[in-house]
């Protein structure tokens, strides 16, 4: 027995490595290293050190966003503070600041004559009016209002936490204690308080236009983070985005609005209300990231591929050995050993017996191509 | 110092190639070249063609959204317009279109009986009910209502940016100008305009029985873009899904409603409201995206995952050829050269001295198997 | 044509295997097979069973949820419920709950004197109030209230349905018919719903504060799938975070609250309103998900990566044998077989001239290495 396992142990302890042909040619030699060095710094330039394939990303961010705006204006001549003009009020991502109103007071359940006739009423009056029934009177949507200006000097505050849940990264988008500071991309760029004005200037918006049709805005904030360096690097970038840019060439649905109405009661307990088409700045706080982090997998699968592309190499130097330089035959006869079936039979028939058929294969062992 | 640069140039201009058996058999070259067909035809047709692993994928796309429900429908005899019937009334992408309304009117703080025992509440009357503390009278959800069978004709316009971060471009789901259109797959796939009644239809909601207790419904559009390509290709998906299928098989969780207070003051200052629990079908616009480039890393690593597979195909000839086939040995022979340490050991001692221990090298050396 | 056909097929059902050099010695057996097996235990140990990289994964989920608060309790001695204390009313993912409100009746606009002088007023009076325009009289937040202690006692019900779109599977998180059940990560990790306190406590708030300042909450739903096995198996994990706790280290921004008001009319159609301050505890669900099914391409990516690092492996083992051990020359000889261009010079003129420059050449061809 111990005789059968020092046969196992001797046969499979044996390493087995390629047979080379090493060709002492500068023609060739030379093309081997460009070839070399072109994989290698493709490899190193771009696919490590540009594109980091050795680290794994997470794009999944996970992110809670609050706001808070500060101001006050004045529409149509009457005060508005922020329980006023915000929508919703609860400091959420996607906000609207109202800049204008048109208010249709009193309105209660009736019929009343309607200039637009979308509403199937009744036509009896020879004025052209339709009578419909509804809230009554009917909006009128070409009243003379005052847009809010002032809206441009109001703060926007975005208390932003995010999570990058593959790597179980935290992070806040508030670092010291001061908060009296405006955000400016080059004074301040950490700052969590905007100024409307200063995004609207950065977007070149005419606010005047804004104020009045209303409008969407963008307002993101973009967490690049590479994870093999210090976690203090990972902060976030602001940037500003007119979210209607890719419906600039459309002739309708410039502006944004939308309409709410405020309920009353009369003494009697009827219902009556005022509605409101507000003309609003629609702000979107987007959030992005991705975490980079170094990863065992992708190190190795690149650096796979690269030695194999190294590899590959030689499949471009053989074909010029082998094709293209003088005495490629010859190169050709040392890179490659023959063996044909013939040779393979002959090899199975006694060695004496040189028959006529087997002939070749003779020779050939002749000349010591074969043992 | 010339000559040791020369003699550098020449050993570092070298060039190492594998030496190779070509084996000329009809069964193992059959075999040979139809693994390689196997290998290429999965390469080709699979991983490039199929699944376009030459690409990136960006999945991390960025939305806006803007909703717009346009129309007019009576709950209770009470005529609806958009400004009562949606909440929240800014066009966020989730909204919910009310469809039918228990009112619990004049509701002030006191105390009062209550059927539904919930609350721990004072129980003195002999009568079988509990008083409460809370806003009086109770709600009575029995009451019989009327739903809001006009939704059905009400039309909800999507205003859908996107942008996909890692290509950086940006995409709006309006092409033309043509606002009269109506979302139909088959006659207007790209409208952004769709009937109530036609999505119900599409998921094949029983309308009547949706409008008396609420649902949830929603409505996809899906970026599908080969960057690739033309960026004109790159259009919204739109289609229509039951939020609520994943609970068909729970009892409870049917439907969808929510509750919400109008406020009032009367004379004396005090404070009544009416309850409103609201029966509404909640739409969801979901934004999904998946955006794909040429890239080179990952075509890289599959073109050189595609070579080594290849190359991998020989591990199986390799089994036949040294194993099954006729004339196996021979073939061995052929593809290796044993070298064991105790040849190493021969060649090591001078040449002329062929001693009784090294004597098989001795008979190797004389067939020419080393020189 | 036939023989041209027989000549082609010869030529073409061939079969290159590389010629391989076997090195029966233990030392560098023992290296090889150690080397090997190093490498086989991190790809079947590491890359295969614990990162799963034969599977593809999809964290690009959609998610819908709707959430339903259910209690009363009681601010500034009146009764409160969910009409009352949720924000927004919709039953959204996102959503307030408001414990402590400072109540401001009865504001017209109009001026008034101010404290707080961050509105640019008139300051005639000696007093040292300013004059300001707006809402009057001003908000006094230093106003004593009574918070909701009973908002630990609520139960919040979430429905997530979500959807992994690259697999097309679809999933809800509640699954049996219990509506009566509470969540406890230990004894009911599947229910629904949830218990303020029981989420409070998890967390280690203190509730007095958080009830008069308010605060952000993260319930986190995830969703890990392994859709290789039963899908029965793909279920939510719950768990409670501190949304606030990447700015603990921050002053300011502590606690969370929004300002709302109610309007009313008088008699005489003027305009009042009651303002809120509201602190509220934020709710947020957040649904995160990783779905993974096994994938072609990346198994076969990693099962290539694999051997070519085994044949990586060589490289180590090469260097050893070439280098360190007894004997190396005489492996290299083995090993490498060279061609310079001196030699295939040789080669291409005729045999039996041996001049004196290819005199090297000759003594190799009569040693038996060159043929």
């Amino acid at each position: 027995m111990t005789s059968h396992a020092w046969n196992f142990m001797t046969s499979f302890l044996t390493y087995e490595t390629n047979k080379s042909v090493v060709v002492k040619s500068w023609s060739v030699g030379i093309i081997n290293r460009l070839v070399q060095l072109l994989i290698i710094s493709y490899f190193v330039g771009y696919v490590f050190l540009y594109e980091r394939a050795y680290q794994v990303a997470d794009t999944a961010i996970e992110s809670s966003v609050i706001t808070k705006v500060k101001g006050f204006g004045k529409i149509n001549s009457k005060i508005m503070d922020v329980a006023d003009y915000i929508h919703p009020p609860q400091g959420e991502g996607v906000f609207s600041i109202i800049t204008n109103i048109i208010t249709t007071d009193n309105q209660v359940q009736g019929t009343c004559p309607e200039k637009d006739t979308k509403i199937t009423g009744v036509c009896n009056t020879p004025v052209g009016y339709c009578e419909i029934e509804g809230w009554c009177p009917a909006e009128d949507d070409k009243k003379n209002t005052t847009t809010m200006a002032e809206f441009v000097n109001f703060t926007i505050f975005i208390k932003n936490s995010i999570r990058f849940p593959l790597f179980n990264v935290s992070r806040g988008n508030i670092q010291g204690d001061n908060f009296k500071c405006r955000y400016d991309k080059l004074t301040d760029s950490f700052c969590p308080i905007f100024r409307v004005g200063y995004i609207l200037n950065e977007l070149q918006q005419d606010v005047e236009k804004l104020a009045s049709e209303g409008g969407e805005i963008g307002i993101k904030v973009e967490w690049i983070c590479n994870l093999d360096e210090a976690l203090d690097s990972c902060v976030p970038r602001y940037s500003f985005t007119k979210l209607n840019s890719p419906f600039e060439k459309n002739k309708v649905s410039k502006g944004y609005n939308f309409r709410f109405a405020k309920y009353y009661k009369a003494l009697d307990g009827t219902d009556f209300r005022t509605l409101h088409k507000a003309f609003a700045v629609r702000f979107e706080v987007m959030v992005t990231g991705t975490a980079r982090k170094f990863s065992l997998i992708p190190t190795v699968i690149n650096v796979m591929a690269a030695l194999t592309s190294i590899g590959m190499g030689t499949v471009l130097c053989d074909l010029v050995l082998l094709n293209c330089i003088k005495g490629a035959a010859q190169y050709k006869e040392k890179k490659f050993e023959e063996v044909s079936e013939a040779m393979i039979r002959a090899a199975l028939t006694p060695r004496n017996t040189c028959s006529s058929d087997s002939l070749p294969l003779c020779n050939l062992r002749e000349t010591g191509k074969i043992s």
